[in-house]
C-alpha cells in the first residue's frame, strides 16, 4: 500500500468536492438519524457528566426550544433521567459552531456535493451577543432562535429554491481574496452571501418589514455565512474520508472538554485528549480565567485548508485574534510543513496566489512536532454568559500520536 | 510663510473631512451652475476639437440622452455650431469616472462633508460592457442610462432618505481591510454599500421585480460604490484646497487628451500636459494600439490617499492591472516618498496597519522625480467601443514642474 498515493487520492477528493448550498429544512426532515429527543453537539462524543458549561447551557437551551423541558431545572432532570440522547454532529453529516447544538425542529442548511454525491448540514448563525452556541439560553436567546426558525429560515428556504444552489467553494475562493480566512473572519464571505441572497429574497418576500429585517440581520452579522461554510467544509472533508491507507485528518472537532480527530484511513474512530484554553484577545473585563476549553466543530475549516491555515490571506484578522500581520503569514507558511497539497481553488494573494496548505498528514505532525493552527472564538466557562474573546489554539499533540499508533496497528506496519 | 505648516493644515483638512452620502437628485437641481446645454466632463478643460474618441462618444451619448440631439450627426452639428457648453466636472464640485459625462437630467449622488460644510457630486455607475463612460452611446447604452435615471435612481433616492446618510469614509476604511484599494478594486466596498442599502431598499420598494433587479444590478457590479467613493474623495480634497502656501495636490484628472493637476495654494489654475497611455493588461483581442490616452476623474482617489497609493492593501488587484503582490507593496511604499502624511482613517493591514500615503507634495515629486502611481481602466481610442483593459499610469512629470514654477512666482520665492 502506497500511503502517498492514498493521501493524494484523499486530498484530490477534498479539493474536487463542490459544495452547493441548495436549501433549508428542519433537522428532523433531513439529517440522517435525527430524533426528537436527540441533541447533536460539537466535537467528539461526550456524555452530560463531562460536558463543560457552555455545552450544557446549549443543551438546556435546545430542550427549552423544543418544548421538551419547561425550564432549566426540568431540562437537567430530563437529561439526568436518561431521557435525552446525545451524539456528535459529525456522526450525522453535520457540524455546528461552538457548542454546536442542533435539535430536531431547527432549520438547517443543506449542502450537496454533486462531485461525490454526499451531503452535509449546519444550523443557522445567530449573530452576536447572547447566543445558544456560546451556551446562553435566556428568553432573549430562545426568542431569536424562534424568529430564525419561524421567520428568517422559511424566507431563506424560499429564496434558495429560486436559485440553482449557491456555490460555496467559489464564494470562499473569492472571500480569501478579500481578507477572509473563512473561520473567524467571514466578513467578505457574508457580504457575498448577502449579495447572492438579496435579489432572491426580494423576489419571494411578501412582507417588506420582515424582508428588511432579514437583510439587516444577514448584513449586520459578519458570520452569516460561517455555518454554510462549515457545512461546505464538512462536505469536502467527508469526500476525503474512508480512503484506505490514507493518513490525512478528515475531522478536527472540540466539545469543550475534549479535542478529537478522525483520520481518512482509520474509519470512524476518534482520537481524543483534553482540549486546551485558547491564547488570544479577551473582551473588556474578561481574562483567560473566564475561558472555557476550546469548543466547536468550526475546526472543520482548518481541516479543509482554510481558517488558521489561510491566515496569510487575512492580515486584518490579527486585530481580533492577536498577533501581527507577519505572524499571520508565518502561520500559513508553517502549515505547509504538515500538509500534503496546496489547494487548487483556495489561493492566497499575498503569497503570490499560492494555494492554501491542505490535508493534514498525521505522520508529518508527529514527525515535525508541528500541530495545526486553529483560529477560534473563546466561550465563557459558565453556561449562559457567551463569548469572552477570540484567539488561537492548537490540538493536543498526543491525539496525532494515538492516531499514528492506531494506523500502524490497523495496517500492520 | 511656513510651507510645512500650510501642508499639514491642508492634509489635516483632507483627513478630517467626513463625506456622507445623503441623497440623489437630478444634476440640474443640485450641481451649482448646471445648465441644460452644459455637458460636464472628466479632467481639465478641453474643447471639442481636442477631445479624444471616448470623450466625444460620451458627449454624443449625453446629448442623445437629454433629447437635445436625435442622432450622432445632429449631436456633432450642435456641438460644431457652438450650441453646447463644456466644463470640467471639477469646476462644478463634481467628478465622473472615465469620460465623466454628466448632463442636466442625470441623477447624481450627493455627498456632504459636515466637517467643513462642502458638497460633492457624481453620476451613477453603469456597470460593465457598453457604457457611456467609455464613450459608447448605442441604444442599449441609452436604455440602461434611462433605467438608471428613471427606475434605479428614484429607488436609491428614497432608500437613502430613510438613512442618516452613509459614511463613505468608514466604508472605505473597512474596504481597505478587505482587499480593496478604492479605485480599480471596489469589490468589498460595493458589497458593504449593498449591505447598507439593501434593508433600506427593502423597506421602501413597492415593486418586487424592480427591487430584485436593482439589488442584482448593485450586487453584480463590483464598481457600484466607485462613484460615491469618488465624490467622497472630491469632498475630502476640496476641503484641503485653497490653503494659502500649501504645495499639496488637490486634483489630478485626465480628459483623455491632457492630464491636469491643481494645487491647494495655487487657486483654480490647472497645470496640464499630454496624458499618457496606461501600461497594463488588455482584454482578449486588444493591445496598447487600441488604447486611448489616460482618461477620467477617478484619480481623485489617489489624490485623497487611496487607489494606487493603497495598492499594498489590495494584493489581488494585480491579476487585473498587472504586476505581482510585491509590486503592489512597493507601489505604496514608494508613495510615502512624495506625500506628507499617513492617513488617520485609511490603514493597510499588510503594512502593520500603517496609514495610506496621503497628500502629494509637488516639491517632493519634482525633487525626487517620483510621480504618483495611478490605477486605471483603459478605454478604446474610438468612441463607442468601451473598455479594453486596466493598468497603471503616471502623470507627466512636467505638470509638477509647471506647478512648482507657478508656486515660486505666486509666492515670490
Amino acid at each position: 500500500m502506497d500511503i502517498e498515493t492514498a493521501n493524494q487520492t484523499a486530498v484530490e477528493r477534498m479539493m474536487s468536492a463542490r459544495p452547493m448550498l441548495t436549501g433549508l429544512a428542519p433537522a428532523r426532515q433531513v439529517i440522517p438519524g435525527m430524533q426528537d429527543n436527540l441533541i447533536l453537539h460539537a466535537g467528539p462524543p461526550i456524555e452530560w457528566d463531562r460536558m463543560s458549561g457552555p455545552l450544557r447551557g446549549a443543551v438546556i437551551g435546545a430542550l427549552l426550544l423544543e418544548g421538551l423541558a419547561k425550564d432549566e431545572k426540568s431540562a437537567i432532570s430530563m437529561v439526568e433521567a436518561g431521557e435525552v440522547d446525545f451524539a456528535p454532529c459529525h456522526h450525522h453529516n453535520a457540524v455546528g459552531p461552538m457548542a454546536g447544538a442542533i435539535s430536531a425542529s431547527m432549520e438547517v442548511y443543506i449542502i450537496e456535493n454533486p462531485t461525490h454525491g454526499n451531503k452535509a448540514y449546519s444550523n443557522l448563525n445567530e449573530g452576536y451577543g447572547k447566543v445558544l452556541r456560546y451556551g446562553a439560553y435566556s428568553d432573549e436567546v430562545l426568542e431569536k432562535l424562534r424568529w430564525m426558525n419561524g421567520s428568517m429560515g422559511p424566507l431563506l428556504k424560499e429564496a434558495l429554491e429560486r436559485s440553482d444552489g449557491l456555490d460555496i467553494r467559489a464564494l470562499l475562493a473569492e472571500a480569501l481574496h478579500m481578507g477572509d480566512e473563512g473561520h473567524n473572519r467571514n466578513k467578505a464571505g457574508s457580504l457575498i452571501y448577502l449579495k447572492l441572497l438579496s435579489p432572491l429574497i426580494a423576489a419571494v418576500a411578501r412582507d417588506d418589514a420582515l424582508e428588511a429585517e432579514v437583510l439587516q440581520f444577514l448584513g449586520d452579522n459578519a458570520l452569516s455565512v460561517l455555518n454554510p461554510v462549515m457545512a461546505a467544509c464538512k462536505a469536502m472533508v467527508d469526500a476525503a474520508h474512508g480512503v484506505e491507507g490514507s493518513t490525512l485528518v478528515t475531522a478536527m472537532a472540540r466539545n469543550g472538554t475534549d479535542f478529537g480527530i478522525r483520520v481518512s484511513g482509520l474509519g470512524d474512530d476518534w482520537f481524543t485528549a483534553p482540549a486546551q484554553i485558547p491564547d488570544g484577545l479577551y473582551f473588556p473585563s474578561f481574562t483567560s480565567e473566564d475561558a472555557n476549553a476550546d469548543i466547536g466543530d468550526s475546526t472543520i475549516t482548518e481541516t479543509a485548508g482554510i481558517g488558521g491555515f489561510a491566515m496569510a490571506a487575512a492580515p486584518a484578522i490579527v486585530a481580533f485574534v492577536s498577533g501581527t500581520p507577519q505572524d499571520a503569514l508565518n502561520a500559513t507558511l508553517e502549515m505547509y510543513e504538515i500538509t500534503v497539497a496546496e489547494h487548487e481553488h483556495f489561493t492566497i494573494p499575498p503569497l503570490d496566489f499560492r494555494g492554501t496548505p491542505t490535508g493534514v498528514d498525521i505522520r508529518k505532525v508527529v514527525e515535525l512536532g508541528i500541530t495545526p493552527r486553529i483560529n477560534t472564538g473563546i466561550a465563557h466557562r459558565e453556561p449562559g454568559v457567551g463569548q469572552v474573546g477570540a484567539g488561537l489554539v492548537r490540538p493536543p499533540k498526543e491525539i496525532f500520536e494515538q492516531a499514528l499508533i492506531a494506523y500502524a496497528e490497523r495496517y500492520e506496519l
